[in-house]
């Protein structure tokens, strides 16, 4: 009887559930809308379930967004903690899947998985030290350093920091706990809701490419003095952009200065930002072999 | 024949020495202040050597200023990079002592040390997850995580960060780096400059400190949300003003808002952020733990 391993990406937005093989191979996948926690849930198990044919699944991990208690020993571990999401606040995603599969889920954040999904498939497949920032419906940042993700008592918040205002941006910011951290000045809703517009809708020359860069660049500037790595991954909905990652890039040399050198720098001497190589996958391979590595353990 | 170890703290302004036994009993310590660098080392060496009496020096710790270059396999490993200390630039401390003294030195940087220490014999020694943070002539931040020391690529350079202005205050900042990154407004220097009297002169009254606290407690947030740790040390010479780091804990608990939980709290829900345990000597000691820890290895 073949095995296979189960992996799930759990989104705001949507759940992408897959199975692959114990070589990596993905088999089957699959696509449901964010509902109500326990349903969407019981939606990805059953998918899981059905798929698999004749094969044993003998593990599962799960790339959820958060925020997650991660905290080792915590009563809570692996509850969704404050979140404006209805009905997701206090769910334990980890728990609920494994009660549905009846295997050992392996949890970490969304962006977490991304970048576990990066180094074992990607772009920083020989990259031991990087940063994975995600800029979507929120900012995520996970920090891969000496070769296994970094977790204190739980997982880094970043995309929470602050960044100083570009001149003539007035807006308030939304997000809901610090209002103009990165998050609510640079998120996907943040674009929408300055612009009024989403934006995939404003063309390149659109002064929010010159907001978005502005505090984009920011924030990896921060990341790299808090983590130093060798590379930075920017991937997520927003940085679709044409040309966002370029102007990220030369705003992000000028602010690390006589730092430059000592971080990330390519072979041309520019800053080693560059784009996933799973395009929008990251999670759900990382979420693979994040199951898989606990598997070995 | 007993068997000692050599500690070295290398400070902008002084190098401090000391010899410990094996069980980590701080048998004897000098100062010197910093001269140019080969004669520093020298004059450490000489020291460490004539203080030995019967002992056999095993090896040393050094935990020097910098920013030092510890990216591994670097051409330049252990050289001090882009410094404004006239002489130290590329010069490689750790090299020198291990020539000198004719054992292997262990090398980190100063904040690094610190947190060693704070963790070896000071007030993290039971704790895994924390930061060190010290406001002196700079503002270094070390990440003790899962219980090692962090280093991406290269160490943090979280001192140099930005953070948001407080209102009122016009100075331009002292960093000759980055202006008004966080070191260049809130280090011991950035004060002198902006106030004309040094930290020490200025009354707890003073507006001073709530500059000071403001961009502090900005600091605690950026570095709480890149690490996620259990607690937060604050140590270095602008710390003993009387009364800030009670401050420094209220507008952190402020800006942290509904994240708080998630983090740094003590059984009072007060954000974790504590005084160091060794006082001046954390890195001394950090010193000491460090070349004992890779001995053993």
């Amino acid at each position: 009887m073949s095995e296979v391993i189960a992996a799930v990406e759990g989104g705001g937005t949507n759940f992408n559930c897959a199975l692959f093989d114990l070589e990596g191979r993905l088999l089957v996948r699959q696509r449901f809308a964010t509902a109500k926690p326990k349903a969407t849930i019981e939606q990805c198990a059953a998918f899981i379930k059905q798929s698999r044919r004749g094969s044993r699944i003998i593990g599962a991990g799960l790339a959820c967004f958060g925020p997650l208690d991660l905290r080792r020993g915590s009563s809570s571990y692996g509850a969704i903690l404050a979140t404006p999401k209805p009905g997701w606040e206090s769910f334990k995603p980890k728990a609920s899947l494994e009660d549905a599969l009846e295997v050992p889920v392996s949890l970490t954040t969304d962006v977490g998985g991304s970048a576990l999904g990066e180094h074992h498939a990607g772009v920083a497949r020989n990259t031991e030290d990087f940063v994975y920032i995600t800029v979507g419906t929120g900012i995520g940042v996970a920090a891969f350093l000496g070769g296994r993700l970094l977790e204190g008592a739980s997982h880094p918040e970043l995309g929470h920091c602050s960044v100083r205002r570009v001149a003539g941006d007035s807006f308030l910011g939304n997000c809901p706990f610090h209002g103009d951290c990165v998050s609510g000045l640079a998120s996907g809703p943040a674009i929408e809701a300055r612009w009024g517009k989403r934006g995939e809708e404003l063309p390149p020359e659109h002064r929010a490419w010159d907001f978005e860069s502005a505090y984009l660049a920011q924030l990896c500037t921060t990341a790299i003095y808090a983590y130093a790595p060798q590379a930075v991954v920017l991937g997520g909905g927003v940085m679709a952009a044409p040309g966002l990652l370029d102007r990220i890039k030369i705003k992000l040399g000028k602010l690390l200065g006589a730092y430059h050198d000592t971080f990330v720098v390519d072979a041309a001497g520019a800053p080693r930002v560059v784009a996933p190589g799973l395009g929008g996958d990251s999670a759900l391979y990382g979420a693979f072999a994040l199951a898989r590595s606990e598997l070995e353990r």
